[in-house]
């Protein structure tokens, strides 16, 4: 957070049929649908969130990702953010308050890899979902599905994976946690943090800039990874692979698909970072490993089928 | 971390025979020995931390903790905050390098509440223990014991709550995740963080300074938990409560006692924060909850037992 | 199953407030409401039973169990049975079909220990709750609360062990699996088994006969046994210990009272166990351990409170 | 148990090489090595098995199953058995006493499927490895690698389905528990259990006899099948398919194969069953979800890979 940067605060997903969409990111993954506005869009939240929503489900005829936004602590700082993307050579749009309905003004920019990210401040603060302010109880009762607890971080592909990363790094305030290096020491690669998680954006380098592999949220343990395995398999929705473990972050994971053909993925556990942790590299010829520990090898579809 | 404090980095404690005490931190919690120094006290690791040690034991006639220390980003981090606790009224000492083995200069205060910190840049980094650097495997082979992961937080109780707030908020850049409240609204516990944990330090009033109530580690799992437990009672070490959950921070935990009698908790899981959370409050009818939220009544000896 | 008794089949238990246990056995334990009879009583599935109920409520001045029936492979069986019963000095009494609904003829007989036991052969089978016979699901959507597999085994307090043991062994076939013996090695607690699990029935010595100490469901894993916790909590419902650990059985468990101060527990794990396996012994010198393993000392209540 | 067969007694194993075998049965899987005969056999055992082994490691040019035995209750039931199956057309041989070290008298006969089994009463009971018999802890300190409870199961490939099923059922005393039916009804695979397991041992069409498709070992929790699973990949041992649940049995499982080629399982959970149960079935249509229930597809490795 040393920027101001605190976390990953949203993402606009494209659909192609709000209703089938709901049925996915509602039914099964558990987010709670908070509001909708005048261009049809969607708002979820996860029910560990204390902000009003995460996710933006917007109808299109392609699926994949409009843009992913972070959340700044204050005013100052955001405004500093805008003045060093400027002074890096970004330009940025700023979009009034409340284009997202109960969001403040956001700063948003292009990165070196073609993917939209945004900047902002406010957003209506309404409390965990179905606990009490005072003396919480452990969790609500009522929750649907999978019982995601938050949005996580997404994973894009695009190139300039290097200049993505110094402005990541240099001028947003993220950190470097791991890589995957290619016999030439070329990073093909890159996760990134703001905090102690280990990651909360991921690049991996692909010829075609602005692609979109998926958004994640996050479970709590190995036991609910099993029981959303077993929910993707009662809803007959396309699985892509899983339950395993990453090499990557060692991270728990299953990997599905919406009805659009956007990938998600619902994960638990692996590695906490901090700034002053060393990288962690994998080398590509281990990228099997790297990406998933048990088989050890790569599933083509994983690394092939974006939106 | 908003102002380059990361972590907690160490804790010393004292015990009555080093060797008892190696055989509960190592054979039973599953700390590694990396050093010893000329003092005879003994350094310790947990296997996921990457710096040498976290665990400091030094022999004495008393138990308790005679300091703990918190990581800074930065030397003109570590600058600045030594000129803000000078400013701030606070009697500053300086601890040269090396004076605890591989460990920079420390600076060293003590809180409203009677309890010793300090704050440091530099210690050596060891990196994981048994963990390759490049193509990290998931954990090593060869742990002892319960496997603690890292030296988590401390609770400690003192008086002089509110401005042992004052001094982690406004001065070390800490904020308040959960707190305690009265009848009279007065805090009677406050749990503060640097970062997405729940706490990194947290303090209960006690009328009497500078009391220890327990050194926590983190384990990743309720399946851990339940494994400490039976190694606590293989063992025949002397248990306090647990396995249970607290209603504050809604972690899950066990508590137990060291040789000395310094008290112990191994947890995992309970929520996660972040700076602009509002802090969660229970208040003090509720306190059983609050600190057992199965039994949901204090336990006499949770209260009372410190060194 | 030597003689032809398979399992616990059903237990009739006792409630002061019909309403307010259905609040308790479904809402909390998740049982499944199936019937009720012109006597008022209500008849409860667990959702992996084949059989129609297990668990039948009676509204009554005081709380405790009717009795606890067993069912049977085939008439042949109970027919022998009853004349081994008659041969062994036991008076039967014959209950006629659909006395409990959709259930068989039932042999009714008092233990040495004063309890009311039932041997059936017929029951109507109505199939897993929720899923289908044909490629079946792994769990159903849509249960309650603690989401109990089934009933599992009772515990029962009352004199003359060594006469029951006899009973239970040598007429209906069960075997020993675990014992308690105190110093005198006189048994004070016994552990009855027909199959691979630890025990169907048990028994704890006690000066007074036909006492009533938990009825006991099963839940899959350690996850849920905190789930339980948290919903006990949750519906401010009275707790007795746990979650913890035997060591009789070495399962993982928790205990509670249902509205009319009836004892349940929910467990999971713990040993199997095969007629071949020698009974398995604890000392009562250890009997704290053996009945809480964590702690290692009784529970007052857990010992004193009967219905 | 019906006819006195009680479980799965041993599974003797072809293996190329007895080092590597070990290094493998016993430092991956964590079987205790317990004796070695004057044939080179090597015998093994898993830590919660009250007899002295269950796996026995032979020399051979090709991997493969030599005989799977089953332990009966008594003598009078492995008598009537003999004259049992000498009614049925079946030829038994009887091997005598100490063949195996500290096992009794066995008789041998072959399946239609092709497959040798055994049945014996008498093996030395040495107890729970690590255990003592009095007062005992809740699991031994010292076990290694995936610290597998017992040998389960078996699952064999070969022909003449229902010949064998009635072997099994009508003169052994097994039952049928869950089957997989093809569009005319026949019978393609069939479980059969003698107790309350989901299956002792299992059979798969294939046109070829007495071929071995995995035999089984038990782990408690699906943490426990996560560990295996990254010890499978730390000592980069050959996966076939896993962590994963089926559809059959609702088991949670992972597959790998031994030095020599021969398939292992490690599994835990899944349902339960007893005589009364109607069998359950799965239409071959469903072939991919009854065999792995998050894939919905079928490996072909795990349908022709065999030994």
């Amino acid at each position: 957070m040393k920027n101001g940067i605190m976390r990953p605060g949203h993402v606009q997903i494209r659909v192609l049929d709000i209703d089938e969409a709901l049925e996915h990111y509602c039914g099964l993954l558990g987010l709670i649908e908070v509001d909708r506005d005048d261009q049809g869009r969607v708002y979820l939240k996860a029910w560990t969130e204390v902000d009003k929503y995460s996710v933006i489900l917007t109808l299109a005829d392609d699926p994949g990702m409009d843009f992913m936004g972070f959340k700044v602590t204050d005013e100052t700082s955001l405004e500093k953010l805008h003045r060093d993307l400027l002074d890096h050579g970004v330009n940025v749009d700023v979009i009034p308050e409340n284009e997202l309905v109960d969001c403040g003004r956001r700063l948003r920019f292009i990165s070196p890899s073609g993917h939209t990210f945004e900047l902002y401040v406010d957003k209506k603060c309404t409390g965990k979902w179905g606990i009490e302010e005072l003396n919480p109880e452990a969790w609500p009762r009522g929750l649907k599905g999978m019982r995601v607890q938050r949005f996580d971080h997404c994973l894009l592909y695009g190139d300039e994976l290097d200049a993505t990363l110094d402005l990541f790094v240099n001028v947003l305030g993220f950190y470097l946690t791991e890589q995957v290096l290619s016999d030439d020491d070329s990073r093909i690669a890159q996760f990134l943090s703001l905090s102690n998680k280990a990651h909360d954006i991921a690049f991996i380098f692909h010829p075609e800039k602005g692609r979109f592999h998926h958004a994640s949220f996050h479970l709590e343990t190995w036991e609910d990874i099993l029981r959303a395995a077993d929910l993707i398999s009662m809803t007959n929705t396309a699985i892509d692979i899983g339950p395993t473990r990453h090499g990557l972050t060692h991270g728990k994971t299953i990997y599905f698909f919406d009805p659009s053909g956007n990938r998600n993925e619902v994960f638990c556990g692996g590695d906490y970072s901090y700034p002053d942790h060393p990288p962690i590299t994998w080398k590509s010829d281990q990228l099997g490993k790297a990406i998933f520990y048990h088989d050890r090898e790569v599933n083509e579809r994983f690394l092939t089928v974006l939106t």
